[in-house]
Parts: structure tokens; sequence; C-alpha cells
């Protein structure tokens, strides 16, 4: 059985990483997000929302991960904030090593939040733990609401799951309720925010959980002394 | 580098099962697709659709791939044609060997066209030759029209495109001319649909493709006798 023993290297060797990273933060006070989706889910949009919405109260630092082009990182560059892209040309997920790398690439400066967005696929980054404090699953409506179901893995994988585009439900055969029942039937412990990026709406109650996650990490914030260093 | 090494070989070993499904079908004149997208774009909404606009010209059978749940196999088994469901359990696409089964277990008489339907994941399905004439690219509009650009493994993988969910175009900011262009820019030869698979619009075009791809396959359809076995 090579295949397996090769992948149990792999996913050792990636949560030694992993490990590095998240002691690293830890120890720095900075709370560290993992932002999980399929293609087109809105994973962008709602980092460009937080960043946004939080950029004031916070310094943000992003890694963007993507098979091919800076598109994503040239978004994030906009809005003012560090961010370096990683391409995996063809890479399916991002990986510890690969992360870490990309950490090394931000400006020397302290961040209270560090936000990866993973490339878009339901199915593998699932098991790559990349040393954040919270993965969190960008869910499109449009998807359909039968998703959590097809695709259990990645609903216990995370602690919370942003459904975005609500605003197109009028349209949709989707229910955002039934894709709530749906999620929290596989992961009865998932926070759960119904959002569109869009108009905005239901963004306030996803700024206030990120802002409680990164006051429970240390109460330092941008130009404040750490308190649990 | 043993993961290399591994992944040769599993690509070897697929190439060669799907090889062996390539002969079979090619012989008995029997087309054989492969529907590939990311979750929730419409691959089962196409499927039905497909069934229930050519069930009548020609005999169709379907192998559903998903990670868990029949919950598509039983929406087809719904139009009343032969279906077998493949869990994955966690795997991120369907390989040749897979298949090979399923449609070992499908009902002992002659098809026209067989539908696979991939695991929903833009990025893994891409290498895995199942056997298939054509592989089919099912992307919703909802998903952005960057999103040929992102994948752009996926769009050099197949030969057509569905841009399916046209009809929410009123409402989002994705263009279906920007999707296009983006699509042909990664790979100039191919053929590109725009449909809803909700109103239905734009159906007949891709029925038509099916039909001819079918005829070329040679003439037998059901209940007449093979012309190029």
């Amino acid at each position: 059985m090579t295949q397996v023993k090769v992948m149990k290297d792999i996913l050792q060797t990636n949560n030694s990483v992993a490990g590095t990273i998240r002691t690293r933060y830890d120890s720095e006070g900075v709370l560290v997000l993992n932002f999980v989706s399929s293609p087109g889910a809105g994973k962008t949009t709602l980092l460009e929302r937080t960043v946004a919405g939080l950029k004031n109260d916070m310094k943000i630092g992003v890694v963007e991960g993507d098979l091919s082009t800076s598109l994503d990182a040239e978004r994030i560059a906009q809005h003012g904030i560090p961010v370096i892209q990683i391409n995996t040309d063809g890479g399916c997920h991002l990986e510890a090593w690969q992360v870490n790398s990309a950490l090394a690439e931000l400006p020397d400066e302290h961040f209270d939040m560090l936000i990866i967005e993973n490339v878009g696929n339901l199915v593998c980054p699932t098991n790559f733990d990349l040393g954040e404090d919270k993965k969190v699953l960008v869910m499109s409506l449009t998807e359909g609401d039968d998703k959590p179901l097809k695709y259990p893995g990645s609903f216990t994988a995370v602690e919370a799951v942003v459904i975005n585009k609500i605003d197109l439900a009028p349209y949709l055969p989707a229910k955002v309720e039934t894709m709530r029942e749906n999620a929290l039937s596989i992961n009865p412990h998932l926070k759960i925010f119904e959002v569109s990026c869009t108009s905005g709406e239901g963004l306030d109650a996803w700024f206030q959980w990120v802002r409680d996650l990164r006051a429970a990490k240390g109460t330092r914030l941008t130009g404040e002394q750490p308190t649990n260093a």
C-alpha cells in the first residue's frame, strides 16, 4: 500500500509545519483563519468585505492560494493591505510548507489577523492543517442546499460556515434554511452566518465573530502591547 | 521523489483501464460522456434535462460519482433510466477502475449513450481519463467569469463547456460573454453552450451536439443494428 504510506508521510510532514505556524502565531497573539470553499463561492469577496470592515480595527495580512494567476491577490492589494499569492501550479489544496514560505514574504510587522484563502475545492483542503485557529467554509446558496450532505468531510473539518449570495434566494430553488439544517445535521457545532457579500446583509454578525475571536487570542490590537506573549 | 512515482503508477493503471472501457464502447458504438464541474454548478440538473430531452431518441445509462449519498442517483432514477451510484468515500475524483466496476452493474442491455457524472471538483478529475469520448465541463455563471483563468487545467482537458444558470445573469456581476472569452483564451477549440437548466434556454443546441456525437459513433440507435461493429 505505497499510496497510503506516502499520504501518511505527506500529512505528518504537513502537520509538523502547521504546528510550527500555530505555535508562532499563538505566542504572538495573532488570529489565523483558513477560508475554504468551492470555486466561485465568494471567498475572495468575503475577504475583501472583511478587510474593508475590519482594517481600521486590526492589522490584517493575507495569503492567497490559486492554481494560477494573481487575480485574487491583486483584488486584495487594492485595499492597501499586505498580500502574498501562492500559485500551486495545478495542486488542489494549500499545504503548510507553502503557507509558511508565503508568510515569510509578508512585511516584517505585527499583524493582528492573518487570513489564508485556500484553493477553490470542497474536498482536498479538508485534511491539510495550515496552522489556522479556525477553518471557515464559504458556501454559495447557488450551489444547492444539498451540498452539506454530499460533501460532509468539509463540514466536519470547519468551525464556521458562511452561506453567501443569499440576495439570490428569490431566484433559486435552494433554501437558506434547508442548507442550514443540512449543515447542522453533519456538524451540530457549526457557527453559521447567512450573508450577501454583494448587498452587505448579514456581515455585521460575521465581523463581530471575527473581532471576538481576535480578542480571545489576546487583547493586543495594532499599536497596543501584547498581553499574552 | 516517491510521491511523483506513485502518481505516475496511479495514472498508468488508470489509463490502462480507461483504454479498456474506450475500446469496448467504441466497438459497440456507444457514446460516453464525462461531466465535470465545481460542486453545485448543475451537472445533475443538466443530466436530468439531457435524459428527459433525449431518452426517446436513444437508450441512456448513467454512472453517478459522489463522495457520499445516493441523492443524485435517486434524482436520475426518477426518469426511469438505469443508474449506478459510486461513493468515493472522500476521494476527490472518479478513477477508471471505479467506473469500470459500476458499468458492470448496469443492466445487460444495449446503450446508445453512457453519461458519467464526476465528483464535483474543478481540479482533480482533470488528469483521470475514464474512457469517455468527450469531457464536458459544466460551469455556473454564479461562479464568476474569471474561473477559466484561475482553473486553466480543467478548461484545457475538456472538449465542451456548458455555461449554466444564465437565467441569473441580470442579478450577477459575472458576464456570460466574458466567461466565454476567458474560456476560449485558455482553449480556443472549446465548443461552448450557454444554457439555463431552470428555464430550458439554450438546451436545444446542446441536445443537437449530443445527437451529432452519437451519430458519429455509428448509426445504431436503440432497436437498430450496429453498422460500425
